[in-house]
């Protein structure tokens, strides 16, 4: 089973202050990136892997979207997620990524923000996504960069010169991180781009977008602290079809 | 037009001494896994962009290939290409690629080793192969892998822990690179993976397979020197289909 990171409440809490769990999609830098990579949703049945809080179930039932449906592992964030939802056509599982049974052919949208790094056996899940999407139904998913997970020691350091810079070692290492990030010991699954990439197409994806998210000139203007994130892409944004 | 390094005497004498120069094709580490993206060659027309020495085409020839066109920028490289060619189905010119023409579905296999990160106009340069490829018709290539052209000022270096890592930085900013190898002031092209791989799809092409290089434990065990490579991929090789 993944680790269920999200239900210690040390990591929980950590995580309900953060910008994108308090001010919900608009609050993660990557979103509007991740949102061109959409489908017009309207009518659409659709399947969010990782829902936790629940926020971009309610934005795609907002954007017309007939059924919703989330998945997480966390206890404490489906508990979020259906207290803040009114809504019939939206629906909350509890379950575990790594042995999650799908029905086939339900759905034309699966949207998963931030979650596969966690999941080890990924090859499972992507093609149980593959089989449960319509023939022309889209995977959308972010995922933490390949740069950014690599390395034993993440962190930025000066480079030779004194540029900041990350250090990368490891990469074609892969295989589980533990990592500092709220609490100590997250484990994160490292694997290179080139994995994800082959692992979408021998599942018999098409790829559409490869995005290495940066951020817009307009949104350093108004938070400084994200240029550093040009250095080295933190996000891996990435559409298929089926 | 593209900076002609290769027929700086300097740069020459120095790039005629180096393992792939002198040993060819089996003095390329990343060979194997190149030669594996290959179609069966027999009978096929075989386009090599920036073929060098000629070893390729030669190569493509002794597999069965019917016709060998080579071309590179290069006329000192060229020079010993045509010296070392005896075989009326290859045939050797010279152009500069930034503005190459290409005659249309001309051939079932376009090749390039090392050469697309010099390019600065890769788009206009990947359009142009992609219709000189008969339908179905493969593009395979090599270029220094994204990770390894970003940096300002490549080279190893410890991380905080003291571990041995490739400082990146300026992932996200793409243009020129003016790196010392062999010579002072030698242009590279930094382009993103992601870049690398939407020019790709909106040509038309469809991928195949994605490969960031690094060494087999039988090259380490052969080539202790090699192990550095999995801290991060020197090359990045792909394979597409028209």
């Amino acid at each position: 089973m993944t680790q269920n990171i999200y239900d210690n409440p040390e990591f929980f809490a950590g995580y309900s202050q953060l910008g994108r769990s308090v001010a919900g999609l608009d609050g993660a830098a990557e979103w509007p990136a991740l949102r061109a990579m959409l489908p017009e949703l309207r009518g659409l049945d659709v399947l969010d892997l990782g829902c936790g809080f629940g926020w971009f179930c309610r934005w795609a039932r907002a954007q017309g979207a007939a059924q919703v449906r989330g998945i997480d592992v966390s206890e404490r964030m489906l508990a979020r997620a259906v207290a803040d939802t009114q809504d019939a056509a939206i629906t909350y599982d509890r379950a575990d990524l790594e042995v999650l049974e799908l029905p086939d052919e339900a759905f034309d949208l699966v949207y998963s923000s931030l979650v596969f790094h966690y999941i080890a056996d990924l090859d499972k899940l992507m093609s149980r996504i593959h089989r449960s999407l319509r023939s022309g139904g889209s995977l959308v998913f972010s995922v933490e960069h390949p740069i950014y997970t690599a390395p034993a020691n993440p962190g930025w350091s000066p480079d030779p010169s004194g540029l900041k810079s990350w250090p990368v070692n490891n990469y074609l290492c892969e295989g589980p991180r533990a990592t500092n990030w709220l609490t100590p010991g997250v484990i994160k699954q490292h694997r290179t781009l080139a994995t994800y990439l082959n692992m979408l197409l021998w599942c018999g994806f098409t790829l559409c977008d490869i995005d290495e998210w940066g951020p817009t000139d307009a949104q350093i203007e108004s938070r400084s602290e994200l240029a550093d994130e040009r250095q080295r892409p933190p996000f891996l944004l990435l559409s298929a079809k089926r």
